[in-house]
């Protein structure tokens, strides 16, 4: 089931999500549409609980399938507290990442198999967003994005540039998967372009 | 999936479980079998932080689908640092409840629904027991063992009478889902021609 003006954006490092969910905002303030932005675990006392035992350092020992299960029992935690009631309240909902990301770094690039994933997030299938924004960045230009950015750029970034291909890949499947919801928008143009096809998808999708 | 010398045992109130696997641990030792004995979350320390997650009483607001994850995290942890390791190393796994109490307890008697339990197991269904010794004492002999069973019998054992039944009809319906690993015990016997039943049934099943 998918859950009416609920919309999640996904996409691999450096696809400018964030300035773009900032831009959606001012445009959503100008028409006076009301709306929340949230990401998991958003702020939720329970979700952030389970957060922690996901983030235990001491918790080397965690299988797989332990991770996979609490990142969909905080999800649903997530829904049920934070994006459901503001959707019954009439908001349009911008969430920044959601069961995707799972699917992408997790199920695939990470290893965990996405069927593995959509295992463990049976419960979640029944609120999806109607609109998924995919911003597209090709790996080589992410890594230019990177490279150019800032001083801080390390070996980390240059090391994980094969798992940055594999997000980009596990991303595409997930493309071909829910094609009825997720929309690709290409990143790879400027921030100014893509910011622009990204208003005119919401706007359509709005009816506005 | 099924896990060769993985016994598990079920049952509600007075069924006599406790009882019962410890003359079968005296048996086991006689016979020179290897076994362990264990529960969830048998101290297993990420399996403990997800539980007092679950019964954290500031916790309210946890969904139904939330606790169902939270307790699948856990026993998938349970499985990976103890019952699998155990088998492997050649030891007869006995534990006291596993995925059919969440079926019989969560799933029907709280209304989770049973489906949801599964959905939520599905990870733990590649790691069932091979055997499975349901101990089924009917609600009306498990009422009056409870009456006769001490001085501290109070209001909430008689306010949950419904519930108890609502537990065995529960379990009823996991030995009609799982009639290939599950037998049925009458309960309702003595204890020590229930606990005769059980050691024969497990032995038959061990090959001794």
């Amino acid at each position: 089931m998918k859950l009416k003006n609920f919309i999640t954006f996904e996409g691999g490092e450096c696809s400018g999500k964030t300035s773009i969910i900032g831009a959606v905002k001012k445009v959503l303030d100008e028409k006076g549409i009301k709306y929340i932005t949230t990401r998991e675990p958003g702020g939720i006392k329970i979700a952030e609980q389970i957060r922690s035992v996901i983030l235990d350092i001491n918790n080397k020992e965690m299988t797989k399938e332990c991770e996979t299960l609490l990142y969909a029992a905080a999800r649903m935690q997530h829904l049920s507290e934070r994006v459901i009631p503001a959707l019954k309240n009439g908001y349009v909902v911008l969430c920044d990442r959601f069961l995707d990301s799972s699917l992408a770094y997790q199920g695939y690039a990470r290893g965990i198999g996405m069927d593995n994933v959509l295992k463990a997030n049976s419960f979640a299938l029944d609120y999806l967003p109607e609109l998924t924004i995919f911003i597209d960045v090709t790996p080589d230009v992410a890594l230019k994005r990177l490279e150019s950015r800032a001083e801080k750029q390390d070996r980390l970034d240059l090391e994980t540039m094969d798992f940055h291909k594999k997000v980009y890949e596990g991303y595409h499947k997930v493309l071909d998967m829910y094609h009825d919801r997720v929309v690709r928008i290409d990143g790879n143009q400027s921030l100014e372009d893509v910011t622009n096809d990204c208003i005119n998808k919401i706007l359509e999708y709005l009816g506005r």
